[in-house]
């Protein structure tokens, strides 16, 4: 009983300096503007992870052989979105000026923003795949520039026109499907036309950002705002599997509100997402 | 602070007299056998309405360009169903000759007794379209001939033979089905026939009837008999798109019970169909 | 069926100009650390007042002799603490220049800083009496000065020493209790004293603060912080009486978090707490 | 594997010819005004009983050492209130004139008008205990004279002056406390004075009928409309032990909704309170 | 009112002599390592049933026309696995012994080896189908050879090679999938293949094990371990419909956790497929 | 991010070497039989200490002051009773040993025992306090010794007479309670007599053993069993403050079962009275 008590996300116990993948969490849910909660999302991740299996029959890997670190959660100042977002920035900095790919768990969407910000200045050329219900393509919310439902067109700023792919979109104003038309490749509904994406994208780096709504709300209730008509989780599996010849530089999953999860089948669910994506990403 | 608190369906704000379209909620659930508890659906579905968008990406259309009057709930005496059902009748009486259409949000699948005998005598020639897990045809209910499970062998009462379109159906007694094979035109398990039916119906006066419970219980699990083996959002969303041709003159949608809807993921899914089912139906 | 939805707190109906006690609500909770949810708090309170009954057999006083106003929601700007803060000031000091008594359901604690703000403008000798779980007294909390955990150190400095009067309070830094020694009037655990300092503020202007949490855990479950070791119902009902003989000018009553109060039961005691308030507010 | 699956109370297996007391269900809430489903209150009492011990150190006797028959729950046509007051009566007449004492566990309140019909038949002189946080006296409720909120006002139309014994009432139409004032044996808030008229009806017949939101919402949130400012559990069971006395020929135990009761405390406080009754009543 | 109190499940009510079929229950999750809670499945689906209807559309049988004895739950004593499992032998020994076929409802996915027991002792040329979101197939868990996640081991250790067919499987460890490559008829993700498979043991003695969990988790919530990426409930009823010709001597449906299924649906899917197969194998 | 996660109870974050209170948990639930899930308890405990401060207004003491070390969870093998209690008893006489209190969180009650092995040799003259609504007194529990509700009378096995002191108890069979007339020193329903056995015990070594249960089912919902009629949470508070003089050796904390406290009331209480027993276990 002399060992200290770490927690970690399922089999990610590798040491800092000889992991591949880090794995961090960003408790953070500031500018929801529906129903809050998605703060509890990364310890409910890591705590439920244990009623997983560290092998995946879809990819036929295991995370007992992959070198993934989990470095908790980032300490965030409460109500200073601004100052969150350059804490996020930082930390993705650091892991990536350290060699390290990484998967971050939110949290509310916005927190990709930060991410973003680190690895476009590293890989200028990034592209960035969206996998959501939301377009998250609006100039401000309520007068705020920095929101949930602003921060892909917060990334077009960062990237133009032509680099963020937006799959699963079911929910936006008519303004900004507008937008969408113009600057972004926006595929309605599902992710069939995902593959054709992913090949496209072999050998750029590539930024996955993958809010949990895109899920069916029959198959994600665990969410502030669940959104029904969205994909199956054979879908979302289906596609995560494909992320496996990209070259992810970094990745976020994001939106389980475990309180609105009474069953634990969201969070089960997003356990098993995360379990997957991180044996696509891991070498 | 000096404007009343005006609670609407979302940006159902029109004035009465410039509305095309009426929504209002009959909170009843008198004849509930099972699990009781519909009475709070229409206050559920007003008040989350919030959590969606006004723009539909599925038809194009915003609830904003619409001239829709939320007029709330009938007021209704308890334990009287005979009284519930004239009153019901009433509204939508009037509703129809003041040339308005209406949505009625349910409360139990009964109230749309009362509705049908409004349309029914105002429109003789009616057809009415049926979405739902159960046939709704005894001859009586424990010797009662109001119930909810009766409901629509009163509506066939008032209809005749032929003019029901049943969809959906995976629930009833034997000789509920026996009885439908005869005098209504009911399709089991799903909607896939209803393209056929709506182009039949083209030009004639149609009320639609939907009981949310012909969806799988995954994708509505808050109601009082859920019933697995229904179709999927994505395809009652689909059937719904269908009603934009017709001559929908009334319609209600009904047996939400928000209690058993702990994630608020049912009450969401109401909510996005009912705006889906007014932007059919709005001018 | 051409009236509006008009959707007030329990018999609150008089008109603005009418009326002697003005109701509104705050839906903000961006400050809150642990739990959010209080934003629902406003919209639950007033939905479920009509489960109680207007009279009351306290005080045998009925809410149908009163004349109140229930104006609704602000709407408030997402994630802009100082600015929330400067609209309830304006909200509540046009009240009072119109003669208005009000009653402000939040929402977390920091509302009451907005409130305090105009009400100590007009009545500057005002006292404030805070009923709380919580000494709410930090300098500043994760570097922010505003804060649920700072708002009455925040309303000490608009008043100074000797004039917040706090009550139940049963948690807090030690640092906050030394505060609270040398420049407020601390009466921990319960609200024994209370009837001494009623007597002691008659006919001065009385800010009456109830945080909710002030309940034991068991009679208020349905908050963000729960919080054991609280005041009964009965006991907090019978300082509610004491109100009676005083000069309240303004009131608020916050805290509830109704996605955490499964039962309604915290639901139905604010309720019942914000009926009993207003019967000794209103003339 | 040969015997049927017997499901009964606690220990309340004797045959009914052996039986002293006999308990039985009556699934009945059709003329709830608020929150349905106390139908479900028997088969929750009975089936949860199992998680308490037959033998109570309150009183020193055991389950075990009575005979007790358990005669399931009393089927009712739906929706017919009239008709169910009627099956409620003939049951208990029939008990009656076999002799029998019986409980009777609702359902809503308004079953126990059935109970006292046949109770006031056989024992005109019967007195009536009602441990309640409602009046129950009003005249009509929405024009039906028939309603839980009407129930006590139809017993004294039976009863008359004098022979209702109202204990813990809280909630209530200033015209209903008026009624009392002239007509019935209030006890306003709590049980103080029980002792007193338990010791007055010493030797004569009493009906007990016990709604168990006479407990303050902490110690029951299970039912419909909970209600603040009520007796704790320790209280109820200090005078249910009062009973022992008592010359009990009938009484219920109602109003449990165990759907509000998701820790399942409330009703594991009614099977409890149930056994402590069956144990005073019993020989 | 001198009946007893049965239980059954819906209409299984023959006498025990004349029943062809035999349902029972087994309130068993000893070993269950992650979210406890099955020990409640059986009485909640037998509590549940009277939500459905006794008529199949999907096979246009009655329940009312099947000869089946519901003899309860079989009483367990606590902590004693190996007691536990001889208890489910004897009892289903017997029950082959005096002809009758059987549905076991769990309970724990382990209780199938006590069943399996005795069927295999009768019928040496058993087949075993089992449709699980997980492959059971470890030798040891944390050291105890008999676990929920040993027990098709321990089913192949008595059938051996080639018996042992397993549908819906995605989730176990990397060694359960290399012995099910040589050992069993693994078939993966879904019930694709299970037409073939029936072909092929027509006319054969055949065990039928259902763990609910093969379903999806957006059919299924109510489980221990609800696993995303499993069949619909559509799939498995076509399945189950399959089950028509086959020779099933024994059968059992497990792994429903009641407490984790707060709407109530995943306990109806579980009483619909109850249903079902009792009509695919009542004869 | 180069720090692993390391999770403690909050603020017990000291080194083991200079700790001198060394808090663990034991997740078992292994006897449970009424509703399991003890073995979520403490994970629960030490997640959700951060809700509440390290400051006691009660005793004004910090536990930022305090040297506590916290060792996570015991390592258990699944279903193996004896075992679990060998590992218990090792890790407590290794604590000893060492010269540490220990305070261990449950998990079920049977977990004293393991602790109270270690704790009677090293402290052969040892005074067993326990807190408690139920005897937990029988001799075997359906043919089993080992079990929650026999744990206290294996405790007597290893003390005698005149050292078990129980406070609290309301519940357990008729047999138990003579047990404890001849054998224990037993204090019915309430802890009023706590005072004086504490002074009694002044000097001797003592090992406090607290089922929270022992408080009212109002203020402590989430347990397997929650039992009316406890005490209320300031007399626990009252008792704990108690402590302070005492030689407490070693304690636990325990039936805390989360998933049935909705709320998170329970858990909040839990964690402020394990705050509180540290602090007055720490010097």
């Amino acid at each position: 009983m002399r060992d200290k008590n770490v927690q970690t996300f399922l089999a990610c116990d590798a040491e800092y300096g000889a992991a591949d993948v880090v794995l961090f969490g960003v408790p953070f849910d500031g500018t929801t503007s529906f129903r809050p909660g998605t703060r509890f999302g990364p310890s409910a991740i890591r705590g439920e992870s244990f009623g997983i299996e560290t092998y995946s029959p879809y990819c036929d890997r295991d995370l007992t052989d992959c070198r993934i670190f989990d470095g908790g959660d980032l300490e965030l100042p409460f109500g200073n979105t601004q100052r969150v977002l350059e804490l996020i920035r930082d930390s993705a900095a650091d892991l990536l000026a350290d060699g390290k790919r990484f998967v971050m768990l939110g949290g509310e969407h916005l927190i990709t923003l930060g991410a973003v910000r680190a690895v476009a200045e590293r890989f200028p050329d990034v592209h960035v795949i969206q996998f959501d219900a939301h377009t998250d393509l609006r100039k401000e919310y309520l007068g705020e520039p920095l929101s949930h439902s602003t921060v892909m067109r917060q990334v077009w700023n960062l990237l133009g026109d032509g680099r963020l792919h937006q799959f699963g979109i079911r929910s936006g104003e008519r303004t900004e499907f507008e937008f969408a038309r113009e600057h972004t490749c926006l595929h309605k509904f599902n992710l069939a036309d995902f593959t054709e994406t992913a090949a496209q994208l072999q050998g750029m780096p590539v930024y996955f950002s993958l809010d949990l709504d895109v899920l069916d709300s029959s198959a994600f209730c665990g969410t502030g705002t669940p959104e029904a008509g969205g994909v199956t989780f054979k879908e979302l599996m289906e596609a995560v599997l494909r992320l496996h010849g990209l070259n992810i530089v970094g990745c976020d999953i994001n939106e389980l509100s475990p309180h609105y999860d009474h069953s634990g089948s969201s969070t089960a669910a997003a356990c098993k997402i995360t379990r997957e994506i991180l044996l696509q990403i891991a070498r």
